[in-house]
């Protein structure tokens, strides 16, 4: 059950057409952790400076998550970003990066963490997500990869490299595109299959998200919002509602992945619906299990065939 | 059973990336007779001129499409509309447009149609839409109304008059944007129910569909596919089996509207498989059935709450 989380702490400052953030906690491995934890314990690998709070640090602890692979740097500063979204919530502007912490960071894999069976690379330089699936000494079970295309732009051979290591890619449907200079999201996920990962989950964020493993195709919707009021993290929540689910059911079969996107889609529904991680810290089981029974009815047909 | 049918009978003239068709048959009534006629008997409500070729005439009525209520002005010239589809496929330049027959249309209903249990208005001027509802002296169990951007912006008021009048409305996601003002599309479709539909289609092209009632949503996937070879008419045909299957199986709830989508979305994924109507004359009930099998696996799931 073991499942290994690697990704970004950070502080993020957010402007939507809704409102603006204070400096408030992000990273793509906090809500992965935030969103995975409700399902399975997380053995985390990160890097935070001396400024990250004490208090986040065990709120997390508290959720079952190991911090044992968290390096804390007391005399650096935690990775912070900051950024502005169009009217439209599917385009930002990044208006600030400070790497700090995150520019030279070597993640170590803990000797407690070697039994991983699941690993979820969150968002990061591909080199780093590369270190940490070297580092383990039995392969996991599935190690799924998540990426951004401004690796694409500055590091594509590293990037293609981690990416033929791995078992399942998830991208947004602009990224496939780049990856691979095909239009059409099929001819993408065909070229992207032969680069080596042997599923692939396309996120067309308001569109839902789309499975591709051989011959096979899943789409799942994305719950129909009134308002999205703050999309950051979304697709790393998602991340982690899909992984969550495998690591918990143990079952990696192309039906048990189906159902893994439905939950990561209802995770990340929850996620928009306020600034940064707040709305996962308040939700409750009740509260998912609501949310995945809309995306029953949002989904479900029946059809006679024949 | 009874299905009347009105909208166009054209010649189309088509340039996609892949290709240039001919002076070929098109017209939005063509399509979802050819459509629903696989589904039930059909009632023709159109006009075309002396040019358009009997042979075109006698394979509608040898699917069971009643012509009666089709007009021939031997005098005049049919309706033709050439367009160029650009690369991403979901936009379009119209190059000409020959209004000819259609420009002064109104249709007469005749006695034989006057038992419609459903009606379904293709895209047309809403006045003409209009004229055929108030001509059917029992209304049908259901009214179905297609519209396009073009009549939003030349005739607002027109186009709201029969909105009002009508059960189902389906309109893409842009024209439901232009429709209310509204860019989410929950809060467009609460505006759209405001205006007298009780059912609202928001189709959103190779993202799938979506089903508004009350409070209930449904979204139907699209099959994801390598090309689309000419998207024209697609509309038309998912309006097709739409409305074929509900008055096939005569019923009009919410659950069978979801079935209906689905078949509607699976004769569309043929219709752009090749230039005009070629697909849909091709196609049998076994290519039909294995292609709603394949919209089973691609949205099915399974999950256990609680």
């Amino acid at each position: 059950m073991s499942l290994v989380v690697v990704g970004s702490m950070a502080f993020d400052a957010i402007e939507t057409p809704f409102g603006k953030s204070d400096k408030i906690i992000g990273g793509a491995g906090t809500y992965i952790a935030w969103c995975a934890s409700n399902y399975t314990p997380v053995k985390q690998i990160s890097v935070v400076g001396g400024d990250f709070p004490q208090a986040e640090l065990d709120a997390l602890t508290a959720r079952n998550v190991d911090l044992e692979g968290v390096q804390i740097k007391k005399d650096g500063k935690t990775f912070f970003w900051s950024g502005r979204y169009h009217m439209d919530m599917n385009t930002r502007d990044t208006l600030e990066t400070q790497l700090n912490v995150l520019g030279d960071f070597e993640p170590v894999v803990p000797e407690s963490y070697q039994d991983a069976e699941f690993l979820m690379l969150g968002n990061l330089a591909p080199s780093v997500q590369r270190s940490v699936i070297e580092q383990l000494k039995t392969r996991p079970k599935l190690i799924v990869m998540d990426t951004m295309n401004f690796w694409m732009e500055i590091a594509m051979d590293d990037l293609k490299q981690t990416i033929s290591m791995v078992d399942l890619l998830m991208v947004n449907d602009s990224e496939a595109r780049e990856l691979t200079g095909e239009y059409s999201l099929v001819k993408a996920a065909a070229a992207i299959l032969k680069m080596g990962p042997k599923y692939l989950i396309i996120k067309k964020g308001e569109h839902g998200a789309l499975l591709f493993h051989g011959s096979k195709v899943f789409c799942a919707p994305a719950l129909p919002l009134e308002e999205v009021f703050d999309p950051t993290g979304a697709g790393d929540t998602f991340a982690g509602g899909f992984i969550g689910h495998l690591a918990k059911t143990k079952n990696i079969s192309f039906e048990n992945m189906k159902t893994a996107i439905i939950v990561g889609s209802a995770m990340a529904s929850f996620c928009v619906e306020k600034f940064g991680t707040e709305r996962l810290r308040e939700i409750t089981k009740a509260d998912i299990d609501e949310r995945l029974a809309e995306f029953v009815q949002l989904a479900n047909f029946n059809i006679e065939l024949g």
